[in-house]
Order: structure tokens, then sequence, then C-alpha cells
């Protein structure tokens, strides 16, 4: 068979069901999609391809998957920072939102930011934010995977001044974008239980279940917000919404940090998704998730940024090395959330939690050719003992030489191919310009 | 006047007492200190210098000042993790240590660590370790500035077989490094309380002292080191210390986890230093230290990265990242640990617990010019409407570009000038093949 790529001389962490680790490994991708995974016996030819790419003894895995982000906010990167929580968001974030944001800075914020996850092995996000369906074309213009939804909330938002309009102009970006990018899944993102009422939650999910889309909403963020619904329904923010109808498999809850037993068994149930998102609940002090509990009870938990206005960058290496050491500080146990079950939340849970896990996520056979790889050949990855635990405590975004997404290799050396960075990096400057004039 | 070098097209983060951000700065550097801080006005000619250095846009900041760290332990990188301390300790890094460290392991250990601390904007550490004297040849070598400590401890350790020498061989490796190298000060690390008798923190501290030399201590930094001395001695390690005379101005306590307000009190009545370790802290499930209590109560406090065996990189930039981060979701406070105190910490703070406060740790007239530029023209690090809370919350170690140490370029455009970096990688890969094969 000729390949139409062949990945060769790595270690690849497939994170497949048994987590095998394959020294000298050899991958080969056809149309897109991941045809072949072995090791090189010695003396084995590599397999006819169209072209090889050599790993030079680096690290190759799945692509990691980002679950929680606003991708044009790379716009407010460092707008505002160290303030109390209201100041941020009412004196910074909504004023910068309802002036700034249009097509055009959509376009070019998420561009940025798919620059930004490409070049630090993100192949894989799920957005939430307005003018969604040009954060679509702009995410389907980089390559990137993408499951991205339009949001949804009772205050008149980009792109829809009349609150009332806004479940109809979720429905219509979706059955714009549905089925006409290989890589754009289209989902509905309602921004909050406080945000949002019983009757526009209830629309939007039903608006999602009718055409199978991720539901995506904010849960149980800060103490306010639980303290608030508790006293509004008489209920914890995950209780009401699975009072109303909300949580089922399609259902992608982020942060829940101030979810409690009886709320993780009602996830599990229901087998909604989480979607955990430590640095940003660390830099806005909203709190620790009790994720570890999560996962003993079965939950799905992908790893998320968060908008780079909360965190500032959207690097998944980060986050998975915040992750590991949180949760071992905050319970007291250095066994707790170990590079494994890290790697696997950044990855095949990721993947599962926002609908894609038959598709990308781990390094098996049929699956999209999904694949970053690792250059170890730097003196913070050497020695190399364990390139599980590398992965995790020692490599940084920047490690990542070769992106690819469906087989098309979207970074080379830590060049961008299919973007244009330059023009992308001067244009945000320049509305970053008026940004900073006025706010 | 002619300059050595001349800095210029930066922003400048100064770190002087008044915390100046100078635009369009410009830097006059001559015999290894810094002559002149300006900004460049419209027209204005640079000034006469030998070299010019264009930072062309960049952040030019401090270097970066890493106040406690185990230099060798790179040899240890990943070797065992995610386990409880005490079978990462006894099984695993004492038995290689035991086995593995000798005069020629330590050279290459260190040569790896002052590379990927160059490498990711670290101009001075301050190490604690044995065999100390080939720490000292070798960061000597690197060009970086350091505080270096001959260990101290009650068991026997590579190259002092005989614990009763050990006070000895400390001394000897101080006398023979003071006043040698214009960039290694020689200094005492007494290991802890708990390890190291009355008598032997007594006479250490007296010969430090004798000496005017930094005396370094692990302190407080599990709950099982607080609650055996408290059994031991009835007071907590903080008052043991102190009631045996080891607690001054140049004395530098590393960790300080376990320590209270009557701790925090002596502490800063003493002048004693803390050198705070939050990763290694988080990832061996310590604690967290009481901070921004500290910081508070007028005490200085820089921050390390501990070893390589428990972080699992001596990158600083991520070290100030989570430390922004973590005192926020710990104190429930989103304004704690600001990013302006945080950067603070990593330079100036460090170099005054580390006592060398009026050599290095600011861009000041005078100081040695120990300095690093960052290269904002990346995708993470757009826009920026704030280099403080950029150096932060969005740099990475591998956006530093050029790294003066006394005026000295010891790298330039990412490339290493005064090491070999790939006989390096090559010769501790060489060990740590042994090291794998024998754990």
């Amino acid at each position: 068979m000729n390949f139409d790529s062949v990945i060769h001389n790595c270690t690849i962490i497939t994170v497949n069901p048994e987590f095998d680790i394959i020294e000298h490994g050899i991958i080969c991708i056809k149309d897109g999609r991941l045809e072949q995974i072995s090791t090189k016996t010695h003396d084995q030819e590599l397999p006819d391809s169209k072209k090889v790419i050599d790993a030079k003894g680096g690290i190759v895995m799945p692509g990691l998957i980002n679950t929680h982000t606003h991708l044009p906010m790379t716009l407010f990167r460092g707008l505002a920072d160290d303030l109390p929580l209201n100041t941020w968001l009412n004196e910074y974030i909504f004023p910068a939102e309802k002036k700034y944001i249009n097509p055009e800075s959509v376009r070019y914020g998420t561009l940025l930011a798919c620059a930004e996850m490409l070049l630090s092995g993100t192949t894989t996000c799920c957005d939430g934010y307005f003018l969604e369906e040009k954060v679509a074309e702009a995410v389907s213009d980089s390559g990137m995977r993408a499951v991205l939804g339009q949001g949804v909330v009772d205050f008149p938002a980009p792109g829809v001044a009349d609150p009332s309009e806004n479940i109809k102009a979720a429905i219509e970006y979706a059955e714009k974008w549905l089925g006409v990018s290989p890589t754009i899944t289209p989902s509905i993102f309602c921004h909050s239980p406080y945000t949002c009422s019983t009757r526009t939650l209830k629309d939007a999910k039903a608006a999602a279940y009718s055409k199978n889309l991720v539901f995506q909403i904010h849960v149980a963020e800060t103490k306010q917000e639980l303290n608030q619904i508790q006293s509004e329904y008489r209920m914890t923010p995950v209780e009401y919404l699975d009072s109303i109808g909300i949580l089922d498999a399609n259902t992608l809850l982020a942060h829940c940090v101030w979810i409690d037993d009886h709320d993780i068994e009602i996830i599990a149930k229901r087998n909604a998704k989480i979607s955990h998102n430590p640095e940003s609940n660390m830099k806005l002090a909203a709190g620790v998730a009790p994720v570890p509990r999560c996962l003993v009870s079965g939950i799905t938990v992908g790893l998320g940024t968060d908008g780079c206005a909360s965190n500032n960058n959207l690097d998944l290496f980060q986050e998975m090395d915040t992750t590991a050491k949180l949760h071992k500080v905050i319970s007291h146990d250095p066994t707790v959330m170990d590079a494994k079950s890290v790697i696997i939340m950044a990855t095949i849970g990721g993947a599962k939690a926002i609908g894609l896990g038959n598709e990308t996520g781990s390094i098996e056979v049929g699956k999209q050719a999904d694949l970053i790889i690792i250059d170890t050949d730097k003196p913070h990855l050497t020695p190399l003992y364990n390139p599980v635990s590398h992965i995790v405590y020692a490599a940084q975004g920047s490690d990542v030489r070769d992106v690819l997404v469906a087989g098309k290799i979207l970074v080379r050396n830590r060049k961008l191919l299919a973007l244009d960075l330059d023009d992308i990096l001067e244009e945000v400057t320049k509305i970053s310009k008026l940004i900073s004039s006025k706010i």
C-alpha cells in the first residue's frame, strides 16, 4: 500500500485503551486517517509513502484537546489582571466586548488563537462565543478540528442585539455549519444558569438535542453562583439543570468547581461531561474542582484553558502540569492525578467530552491522524526515563515541533504552514491599540 | 564614553525600587556593569559601543534568580514521579544518589542544569548539594552567577563518607572558592533540622558566620517534619532553629510550608530569608507556604524550583505563573500575589535572599549587567497591553532570546555560546542509561 505519510523514529504515546507506549514507532497515514501503527524492527524498510517525516527520536502523541475556551478573547490577553472578579468583568471585559467585538476582530482574534494552539500542540478545541460563524470560518481556515458553539445569553450580545433572538441565531449558525467542513462541528453554548432563564436553557437544550449537538454551559464556577442559584431555586446549579432536563451525554459542563457528592452522582448518572479549567479557576480565585472524585465516579473529564482573558494563554502543556500538581497539593497526596491520568484528560478524555471520542484523541487505527511530534533533544527534556511523566512535568508547548490534523501538516519545524502569522500579529496589534486607547 | 555593549529597542522592566517601566529603552554596559539606563528620544543616535544588541521591540528585565535548587539532580529528572514521598526518596532518589553521584556525573548534571537555566532566563542560582566543588567548577565554566553550598548532613553522603567530616569538608570547599571566581560565592547548605543534630547545625552555622557565608537549610517542608521536631523539641522547626542561634540575615530558609504566625514573626525579627518553591511543594504534596503573610510581615522571599527530581524542570517562568495562581486560589482572592509582586520575588527579592541584592536582581546603574531579552513577537505574547502581567501569566522560558551575565552574552538567539550543548546532552544520556538499567 502506498501511504500519504509515514512518521518514524519516535516513541509513541498512543493513549489507546491499553495506554501502550511504542518504542521505535512507525505511523502510516492514508486519506487523513491512521492506517497502521507499529514498531520498526531491525533492518526493516519504511513502508512506501508520498511523504516521510523523521521524528528524530522525539515523542509522538495525539494532538491535545482544549475542551473549553473563548477563542476571540485572545484580543484581551493581559488587558486586566489581578483584579476582583466583578471589577475585571464589569469594568474591563464586558465593556471591551461591547465596543470591540465585531466580525473582523473575531476573525483575527480567532486566527491568533489557532496559531497559538497549533504551536503549542493543540489540534482540537471546543469554543463558545458570539459571532460564532466568524470563529468557524477562521478555525476552518486554520485547518484545526473544533466544536464551536454560538453563545446564548439573556443579554444583548455581539451580533445579537435582541436577546429574544439568541436561540434563533444559535440554530441558524448551527444549521449553516452542519456537515459543511470536515473539521468543524457546530454546537450551542448557553452561557450559564445565572445568565439564562429556565425558558432559555430549556429551549437552547431542545434545539441542541434536536440536531444532536454538544450543549456547552458554564456551571458552578464560583461560590457566588452557587449561592445565587441555591437562594433562587433551593437547588445546586447541577441539581437545577438536571431538574429542567439539561443534563445528558451531549452536555458539557465547564468548570464544576462548586459541586458536591450529590452533584457528582447526578453528572455521572446522566453521563454528562466536565471540562476542567484549573488555571483560569486559580487566576480568578474561583476554587479547585473536585476532579479526582469525578474521575472515580466514572465521569468523562477533559482539560480546558478557558479564554485568554483569564489564563493568559492557551497552552495545554502548562495546564497539564498545573492540573497534576494542584490536585496533589490540595488532596495532600502525591499519587493523585498521575501523569497518565492527566494525559488521558488532555487527549481521549477531552475528545469524548466534546463528542469526538471515535474520531480523535488517541493514536489508533481508523482514527483521524491528529498528531503532534515533540522534540525531546533539549536540556529540559534530558535525560528521558519516562516519556509520560516528561510530557506532564517537563515539556512545554514550545517543544512541539510538528503538528498534523487529519493527516495534513499544519506546523513543520515550528512554522505554521496554513496561516500567515505576520499578518495575524499585525492586525491583532492594530485592534489592541484601539482597545488600549479607549478602555 | 565608549561602552562595551548597548541594548536598545526594548521595554525595560527595571525592578528598581520604583518598579519603573521604561519604553524605548537603552541600556549601556561597561566592564560588566550597567553604566547608563535611559529612554531613546526621537532621532537620538545610539551611544558609541563596541557591540550593539537590537532587542527588536522585546522586553528586557533582570535575569531571574533561582534561590533553591540541587543542580546535579537534573540527572534524576523524571526518574520517579507520582509516588508517596517515602517511596520516592528511599526507593529511588537516595539509592540513585548513592550509586551514581560522583565527580563526573555531578559535573555533567550541573552543566545540563546551567544550560537549561540560561535558556529559560535564569542568570543566578543558589544551590546546595554534595561534591560542591565540582558544581562550582561547572557553574563557573557556564558563566552563570551562583551561591553554591556544600551539603552537610549526619549521614554518609557523596564525597564525604564519614559524617563527622562533613563540616570540615564544607569549610574546606568554602575556603577554596572564596574570592576565586567573580561569579561564584561559596555557601554552606545544612540539610534540615531533622537530618542534622543540634551540634551539627550549630557548628555549621558558626562556620558560615565566621566567613560571612549564606547558610542554607530546608525548614518546615512537610507536616511530618513539623510533627517530628515538635515531638522531639516541643518547638516548631523555626522556633527550634531560632533557639539554637541559627537565624540571622544570612540564613536562607527553603520551603517554610508549615510555619505559623509566630514562626513568621521570628523569621521577620531575625531578618532571615525564605526561598519559596511552590511547584516542588505541590508535586510532593507538601503543602502551600503562607507567602503572602510573610511578605506582609516584611520578610524577603525569593523563588526557587527545587531540584529536578521534584519539579521536573528549572523554569522560573512557569514557577512565577504557578506562584501567582496558587496563592490566589488558596486565599480565595484574585488580587493576592499580583504580577509585580511575583516578578520582584523572582528577581530582586531572590537576589536579596541570597546576599546579592547589591550586585544583581534589578536594572540599576552600578549593578552587574545580568539581563535577559524576551522575544515578544509571538502569538501567545500578542497583544501586549502590560509587559508585567505578560511576564508572569503568558511568557515561557523558551521566549528568552538573549541572556547576559556580568555583561557577557551567554545566550544569543537561543544558542548557548559558552557551553557545548551536544556534548552535555550526550554525556548525561550515557549516565542516565546506567541509572535506568540498575534502579
